[in-house]
This record gives C-alpha cells, sequence and structure tokens, in this order.
C-alpha cells in the first residue's frame, strides 16, 4: 500500500511548537511504519528566527516570513501553535482562506470563538482538529467523538488544569501554603509567571467548554459555566476534609441533571479519598466520563508540557492526513447556538452536598444557632467536626459538612451565618463532588 | 450535510449482541446527531429464534438463515458476536468474501487466526474493526492506533479480565480463599460456568496479543506470552504482599526491554498500593500505556458486560461508515512474521524483582541459608517478613522480597531453597512489577 503523504507547516515555534518539530524530524520512521503517513515539515515560523531551541531544524526551515507557508499551495495543513485569540484567530481563518486544514492546542481561542472558527472550516470544507487543546496527551477528544460515539454521555468530571492539580498535591501532600506551592510551582516550570488564567480557572473552564460541547452535542460558552479558581483556597481545609475523608481537586464538572438541562462549573471541589480521580496527582490530568452504555471510563496522563501537547498535535496530522479527521469534523454537530439552543442549569439551582468552615466564638448555645439556620434553609447536617482547644482571637473552626441541598439554600444560610456576632469572617463553603466509582451500565 | 446511511446484520444474538440491537435501535438518535451516521439493523442471525433477549426486535428481523446476510448484498458490515474459533472463523470469512466489513468481539479468534483473517479483509479490500475485543467498552484500540500514534510505545500493563479482577479485588478487600472469591464471581456472573480461560490467564493473552501487536507494530501470538493465571493464588501471598505494601493483580504486560527485545507475560503480580493500577478494583479493567512523547496514559473502564462491549461494537461500526476503519486498517502495520519478526525476550532473561514465600522450621541458621542460596545465585534482599508464633507443622512462613534479578537466577534459587530440608513444600514464587506512575516525557 503506497504511503499518504502530507505537508504541513508550522506557526509558533515555543515548546510544543518544538516537540511537534522534533517528532515531525525524529520519528517520522515509527509513524510511517505505524500509520501509513509520511508527514513533512515544510516550513517553521516563528517571528524569533535566532533564538536556540531544544531540537535543530534543517536549513533554511525557520522564518519570520507567515507567508511562506500561506502562499504555499502544497502545505495541506497548517499547525497553529501561537496561543492568544486575536492574532491567532486571524491566523486560522487565513490558513483555512488559503486551503488548509488547521491543527491547534489553543483552548482560548476555540472556548470563545469556535463557533465562528468551525463554520469557517465548514464553509473552506477543511476541518479544525484539537486533540492537543484539551488534557494534552490523553486522547480524550478522540475518546468521546468516536470511543463513546454510541453513547448519550450524562456526566464528565475532569482534573483538567495540572498547574492546580500540582499546587493542591503539595499543598495536600507537603502541608504547603497556597502561596509556598505556588512559587514551587513556578520553580519547577509547572506555572507561568503570571498563572493568573490557569488558578482562576479560566483555563479549565475554556477546556470545559470544548469537552462538554462535544460530550453533550452542542454550542456551550464561557458565560455557561459557573467558575472559581484554587486561589483562596487555606490548608486548613484541606487538612479538615483530608480529616473527613476528601481530598481537594479543581473540578471541572459537565452533567445532564434530571430536568434535562446541562450544569457546567469549574471549582476547588472535595473527592473522596478512594476514589480514582483522588489518586490523580502533581501535574497529571485525568477525565472520568460517564455514559449510557459504556459506564464509567476514566483517561488519566499528562495535561501538559512539550512532548505529552506535540503528541496530541501530531496524531491530529495524522488523522488529518488519513482523512478521518475531516469526516469526523463534519459529522459532528457543533452546530451553532441557535440551531440547538441548550438548557444551562443556573448555579443557584444546583443540587450539592457542602463542606462549610466557620470561625466562631466556643459559647454554649451557638452549635444550635448554626444547626438552626441551616434547618431553617432546608439543609441537613452530614457529618460536624470540632477539634478542643481555640484558635486565634478566641474562635474555633467548625467544619460542618451537609447531605445534598441545592445552592440557593446554602447561600442563603452562608448569608445568615455571616452575620452572626460569634461568627468572625466570611464563612468558608466548598462543595463536595460525590462522583461515583460505577453507574448503570 | 447528508448523513452516512449503513446496513448491519448482526450474527450471534447473545448478551453482547442484544445490547449491540438495544443501542442501534434505541439510541440511533444520538448516533445520528453525534456522527451523522444512520445505521440500519438490516438482520439478526441466531440458530435460536424463539428464547426471549432484554431487547425486542422489529418482526421479522430475527432469522437462523445465515444467508440473510451473506446473500444480502445491500448490508455493509457483518457483526460477529458468535465466540470460539472455528464457525466464527468460517464466519469472518464468509462475510469478508460477501464483500462485507466485519466487526467483532472475539480477542480469542483474532490472537489465534488474526494473521489468516487480516489477509483476507486485505484481499477483499475491506476491514475487520475490534475494538471491542479488548477491554470491553474502553476505548484502547483506539488509543493505542490513533491517540498515541506519533509515539514509540515502551510498555503497556493491563488488568484485562474481569473475572479474574474480581476474584482478587475479593480476596484482598474481604480476605475470601481462591475458591469462595470464584463461586461468588459466578454466583453474581462475574465468572462463567467454565472458568478456565479466564482464570488461567488465556483470555488475557489473546488480548495481550492484539494489544502488544498494535503497540509494537509487529505480529504477536500466543506462544510468545509467558501465561500464568490466578488459579494458585493463596490469600496468604495477598495478605502478607499487603503487609508489605502491594496488591495482588493478573497483568498482562508487554514491554520492550533495552535489548531490542519484547518482553511478555500474563501473571499474577504485586503492584505498590500508591499506584493507579492498584486501585482498579471489581470488574473494571485498567491499562497503563507508556510511550515515548506522552509519557505515562491510563484508560480505566468496565471490560465486558452486555452494553459496555455493546458500546465498542457499534463505535466500530460508525468508525466503518465513516471510512476510518478501512483507513487505519489499511495504514496499520499488522505485517505478517515472516516480514517483521519480532524479538520476543525469554522469560528466563526476565529482569524483575521477586515476592517468596517458604515454610520452613523455624531452626538456627536457618534464615543464613537462605540468604546463602539466594546470595550464590545473584539475588540481593530487598525485604524479609516472619511472624512470631509457628505455622501447621511446626513451620513458620518465611517472606522474602528482591531486588531486581534475572528470572533464571530465580528460578535455580528456588529449586535449591525446595530442596532444603528445613522447606516443607514447593516455595511460593511471585513477581513485583515495579510500574512507574510516571516515565521521561
Amino acid at each position: 500500500m503506497s504511503n499518504k503523504k502530507i505537508r504541513v507547516g508550522l506557526v509558533g515555534f515555543g515548546t510544543v511548537g518544538a516537540g511537534v518539530a522534533d517528532l515531525l524530524l525524529n520519528n517520522a520512521d515509527t509513524i510511517r511504519a505505524k500509520t501509513g503517513v509520511d508527514i513533512e515539515l515544510a516550513t517553521v515560523v516563528d517571528l524569533d528566527t535566532t533564538r536556540p531551541r531544544p531540537v535543530e531544524l534543517p536549513a533554511g526551515l525557520l522564518t519570520d516570513d507567515l507567508n511562506a507557508l500561506l502562499d504555499d499551495k502544497s502545505i495541506d495543513v497548517g499547525i497553529e501553535l501561537v496561543g492568544g485569540t486575536t492574532f491567532a484567530k486571524d491566523l486560522q481563518l487565513k490558513m483555512l482562506a488559503a486551503g488548509k486544514h488547521v491543527v491547534t492546542a489553543n483552548k482560548a481561542l476555540l472556548a470563545k470563538h469556535g463557533d465562528e472558527l468551525y463554520a469557517a472550516a465548514r464553509k473552506a470544507d477543511k476541518c479544525i482538529a484539537f486533540e492537543a487543546s484539551c488534557a494534552g496527551g490523553i486522547p480524550i477528544i478522540s475518546a468521546i467523538r468516536t470511543g463513546l460515539a454510541a453513547n448519550r454521555i450524562n456526566a464528565l468530571y475532569g482534573i483538567l488544569n495540572g498547574t492546580c492539580n500540582y499546587i493542591l498535591t503539595n499543598m495536600t501532600e507537603k502541608g504547603l501554603d497556597f502561596k509556598t506551592a505556588l512559587a514551587q510551582a513556578q520553580t519547577k516550570g509547572y506555572a507561568e509567571a503570571d498563572p493568573t488564567l490557569d488558578i482562576d480557572g479560566s483555563d479549565s473552564a475554556h477546556k470545559l467548554t470544548i469537552l462538554a460541547g462535544l460530550a453533550f452535542g452542542c454550542e456551550i460558552t464561557l458565560d455557561d459555566i459557573h467558575i472559581e479558581g484554587i486561589q483562596n483556597v487555606s490548608i486548613e481545609d484541606i487538612r479538615y476534609g483530608q480529616e473527613m475523608g476528601y481530598v481537594l481537586k479543581l473540578l471541572a464538572i459537565g452533567e445532564r441533571n434530571g430536568e434535562g438541562r446541562i450544569s457546567l462549573r469549574v471549582a476547588p471541589s472535595f473527592v473522596h479519598d478512594e476514589h480514582a480521580l483522588a489518586r490523580v496527582g502533581g501535574p497529571f490530568n485525568a477525565i472520568s466520563v460517564f455514559a449510557h452504555a459504556v459506564g464509567h471510563t476514566m483517561y488519566y496522563g499528562r495535561g501538559a508540557g512539550m512532548m505529552p501537547t506535540a503528541s496530541a498535535v501530531v496524531a491530529d496530522i495524522i488523522e488529518v492526513a488519513l482523512g478521518n479527521s475531516l469526516r469526523v469534523f463534519n459529522g459532528l454537530s457543533l452546530a451553532s447556538r441557535a440551531e440547538t439552543e441548550p438548557l444551562i442549569s443556573n448555579i443557584d439551582d444546583l443540587w450539592s452536598r457542602f463542606y462549610i468552615r466557620l470561625m466562631a466564638k466556643d459559647l454554649p448555645g451557638v452549635f444550635a444557632t448554626y444547626g438552626r439556620i441551616l434547618g431553617e434553609n432546608q439543609i441537613s447536617i452530614s457529618g460536624a467536626l470540632q477539634h478542643e482547644g481555640s484558635g486565634p482571637d478566641d474562635t474555633v473552626p467548625v467544619v460542618i459538612t451537609t447531605h445534598p441541598t441545592k445552592q440557593k439554600n446554602m447561600s442563603a444560610a452562608l448569608a445568615a451565618l455571616g452575620q452572626l456576632d460569634v461568627v468572625s469572617g466570611a464563612p468558608v463553603c466548598l462543595r463536595i463532588a460525590d462522583i461515583p466509582e460505577d453507574c448503570d451500565a
């Protein structure tokens, strides 16, 4: 059988770009033997053509002239690895207009402008392939699109940001406070100098937008997602959670609720310490998917980094070369919002279990007051923890976990609790994610 | 965009067959919306046309006449779910000769006669799709074939048999002996009345044949795999292992060793209790894959059962309909043995850590004798465990774990230890699988 030949041009010769070049230049034999695809790296475009990179390109391959890619009709695929949402968007549109398929790892761009880009690709009869945009080297998009295609997907729970998971793992295992753990993550290269998009939950939300759209078969926008980051997580709450059998993870959650609506949120969440997701440590990512026929499947691996992300980019190039990506892209209902308005559940209507911590004066009747306020808001206590001895200012931490209740009930109770004279500061409130190990299958 | 239409015929209306029919009849809308594929179940063939099944077929669909499928030119795909390796092989060859693609869950058949069947498919310009043959609903074949296509795969470690995992989990968690745990698995429907193929490791070896062939890009035969089952596993060794921080799993292992050879084995193996694979409980399956670019990825889910397996069968039908399966099948180097002789490592040359248990008389100098015999065979002791008090016949169990050594050194040492007068019975020997959580990526 003759090999499929494909010529690709890469824009953005940074860390991941260097990884992609490395795989294409140094692993071509393996790829050809496995897949029958011959990939030729035709050009690499970057404004900086002099900085040393960890991979050596053949002479003449690196250029700062984007037209070397756009004007070359023999280049079939443009790989966008510049990041950001302005130049990158323009670049992808230009690549599509120039008759090239697009391969990208740009989750922020797809989360914000996917609708417009997918429409442009359809119009050009090209595809946009984006396996590398979510969970790095884990083939989660392929799993949802094809492996689970026969299923109605009911829920997904993802640890989608390696930076946050590294920080939370270090806080949990070494007892570090947030600031120290963040600084260590930066030293180790797991966090950017400006880590805002990671720690405030935005990056996880970008990925959830993409994954939930595929899983639930409708367009999801960032506005549909309730987002809380990890920047206010305290080591105290991680410790109390551990005592009660929980591990704190930044979870991206998409669920169909019982009323035909989809609930979407990113938030630090307690997971039972026996659950597989609780064991996902350091910079690793994992996604648990619950689907009506197959039940629970989970996918685990490195969510970022030079070679894992490059692995996903090159997998997409191979799929584009084989014609599979275009076929799947055309088959997928990445319909516009206007066609299939998804029913997004409001966060106020979320049913969840909760963990709350109050710093309160240790006086007679205080606990009864808490119980009364929770009860008045239809909240039933599941567990409670108060250690003997006083905290600063004669206050003691009181930890309460609840049975499932509505978010709006909890919000009302928190407001009432926060106004009590005996309570100092705002109560801490975190959700407990009761993720099944299993489900009907 | 117009939908792809495909007509399929199913042979074997048993448990999985009923699940496939259920998905095709009752989930067609979801499949069409997600993938643009219209699958029509044209005929269902089974010798037994009267037994009640958990899914109701439209009148006239069920027949005992195989020619209703073979002679119908409008049927594009034949689904073989009869199992076994004689009639099923003939059936698949007939389907291919009749111009139909084949979708199958038959791991035993592919492990034994894959070479002949793949050649027949190539000749007919059709494909054989077999996602359902390994690990049930987990899309592991798709992950290895496409998700990790850019990688050189270095190792895979799989829990591939749900029956064995259910038995070992129950022994570990409830302290049951093997016979009781097997009986419970049979009562629960997780083990067949004749469980031989599961518990003797054959079923895992069939699956390893398929997965390792794809992962390492060469034909693997059953003869290449060293196979040990779980039928002789005792609760004592599970308990001692737990004390030392290990969980016993039936692992199917394929590894490239440092010398360009491939090592393949199925055996009960100790896994560190902190490793993700140690947490895979009950009837679940999981596969850890180590690849040069992506590092460690793991895939988890139900390895058997009506709907999980049906999920994989229908995913394959969709991929066949989209044309992806044929393209990937043709691209894959499922070359014959003659073309690419893999270098299979002999089990004697395996480097591994070991767990051994001796039942020995508690006399002065006995431990020194063990140490001497191990030392004479270049085996270094890593850990030891001897509880105070005597066992039956005044013997005490002595447990020793070793640093890595060659299998042939261990075999020689075991022979020498077994001949000692103070040792009663043959020493128990199990391997410790030091699976990394991570690897260079």
